[in-house]
């Protein structure tokens, strides 16, 4: 268990310096929708208390059904979980691929999974522009089964260019790789057209993974979901757990917040602009900022180890970043909050650093 | 993944003829409380609604110092999932057994979870009375890794002998055979004393399993427990899935459960009342009933296959124990309900036969 993640709100030396107030913990580790829980989503799971008297729908048949009116898909391409890090642990399960290739720094949750069913993971060094670029194709071949890519990427929130994407895929599908496209952080950028949800319908080797987690601020539910139209690997998938591990009020949280079309586009509005804001202020306190485009920026302090341990008697957690591959202590992330919080993480960075 | 489970409320027939009307259906196939979610329960779900935006704690940490306190055993020895059915593949994917020994019938979960680790399941055959008797001590030798038992047993309802057990736990601990013992339904029997947890600070092979979703009607919400001393098997276990597993609502649903004495004292009377009242009636109706202490009866129906289609127009859902190891289609199980709840169905049950 990799304790290292964000969202480490729970940590004892957290806990026990801030106890129950959590209210006055700033909490930039965590990246989640700055607007908070929809009210709608928050209602549907009052709503569905009354049916957690029964078990879930193992098929979770009417939250396919949303997902489907949502994407213009057929309900049979959808496969929900709880949560995105459930689908990638049944997806390792599924396939104990022998052989993966993995961008570092990545989330790590891939390489965890994978560590499980002793696949041998093959890193594609990101180097110093932490950029996806064509020479990963270049380490496709025939003996790799699985290939994780997150796009945009975690931490860096970087995007990745579309006709490389492209080209990853076609030559996926030619050697046989099944590639697993992370887009959970794509409804950020606002830019959706860079999906590669088109080629659905057309390939058995793309494997999109999404989650509920974080447009709608609900990472306490847990909901995610897998696209893809490879059936027998959703089977698989299916069969890797539990029949019932999606909650009937997850199941319900998710189909309310498929309907709140307006909040998604004040979300990315209110992300922009704020993640620009933050941009200038981190640049301005001489951090090497990359430039995200999720609902997070990732950036260097050059010389500063220990941001986090200055940053935290300020109330103001932020996500360390020496636990991704090929990075060092100096590396950070931290998530696009609302305009008041973001104004108190400058003044604090100011003061600091 | 099985879809013969009970709690088969979505499946297409039953949607079908009753459609969005569920009120209408008397769904005697999953057995829970017959009195519904403790409003309290109810409550802290709601309430932590605004936790919800936070990612879970990985470690659980509240709900284990509830349990712990509960149960007056250290927080170190509790497992937290999704479910009791997490558990049981988290244990599969965490042990990957050899050979593992279970009963048949049993719960099918325990074998489904075996077969993604490729385990050889080995089956002891309960014959005509259903009981664990003392004959499966002469199947468990050297070659067993795993034995799974269920008491009070799925889906008979019997308990096994007290002394048998501990006679099978000392010969499991001799052979080095790690017993997971489901205890799901013994909080129903009001026999509390029946429990090996007694034994859990002495002895490594010993794994308890428990669920909310029985006694707390909350099968919607997903928790489950585990308990045993085997810390390298817990935390192993804790590495085979995700580590936000345990919803922060159903954690929180949780920690107040287990605050609901009284309203346990008072489910376990309303069962043991009303399971005596659907025996009788049963019985009454030509059915074999065994001596089942839990909140469900298991029996049989001599020469009648299609008892389940005969109450289905009468709005009554049974569970049909024909895909239980050792079962045919006369084989049914009811789960207890309230008294208005029974008494329809025991006037359908005349009716049918």
């Amino acid at each position: 268990m990799n304790l290292l993640h964000g969202g480490n709100i729970y940590d004892e030396e957290i806990t026990e310096q801030y106890g129950k107030d959590r209210e006055k913990l700033l909490d930039f580790s965590a990246n989640i929708n700055p607007l908070g829980m929809p009210r709608r989503v928050q209602e549907a799971v009052i709503h569905a208390l009354q049916d957690a008297v029964h078990y879930p729908d193992p098929l979770c048949r009417r939250l396919k059904r949303a997902l489907a009116e949502a994407y213009g898909l057929p309900e049979e391409v959808f496969l929900c979980g709880n949560g995105g890090a459930d689908l990638i642990y049944r997806l390792a399960y599924a396939l104990r691929p022998k052989r993966a290739l993995l961008t570092a720094p990545a989330f790590a949750e891939y390489e965890e999974a994978l560590r499980q069913v002793g696949t041998e993971c093959v890193f594609h060094e990101l180097r110093d522009s932490l950029e996806v670029r064509q020479e990963i194709l270049e380490q496709m071949d025939a003996s790799t089964d699985v290939m994780f890519l997150c796009n945009p990427n975690n931490p860096t929130g970087l995007l990745t260019d579309p006709d490389l994407l492209v080209r990853i895929l076609d030559k996926a599908e030619r050697l046989g790789i099944l590639l697993v496209l992370d887009e959970c952080f794509l409804d950020f950028t606002g830019q959706e057209e860079r999906s590669l949800i088109s080629y659905i319908n057309e390939t058995e080797y793309l494997f999109i993974l999404k989650s509920f987690t974080k447009m709608y601020a609900m990472p306490g539910i847990r909901l995610g979901y897998g696209i893809s139209k490879n059936r027998v690997l959703l089977e698989r998938m299916e069969a890797a757990g539990q029949c019932w591990g999606v909650s009937v009020l997850a199941s319900a949280a998710g189909i309310a917040a498929l309907g709140e079309r307006e909040y998604r586009q004040k979300a990315v509005e209110l992300v922009k602009r704020e993640r620009a804001y933050l941009k200038e202020k981190l640049q301005a306190a001489g951090m090497q900022v990359w430039d995200g485009q999720a609902d997070y920026l990732f950036f260097r302090a050059p010389g500063i180890r220990d941001l986090y341990e200055r940053l935290l008697p300020y109330g103001i957690l932020i996500r360390r970043c020496r636990n991704y591959r090929g990075l060092d202590e100096t590396y950070y992330r931290i998530a696009v909050k609302d305009h008041e919080a973001n104004v108190r993480f400058a003044e604090a960075l100011k003061y600091v650093v």
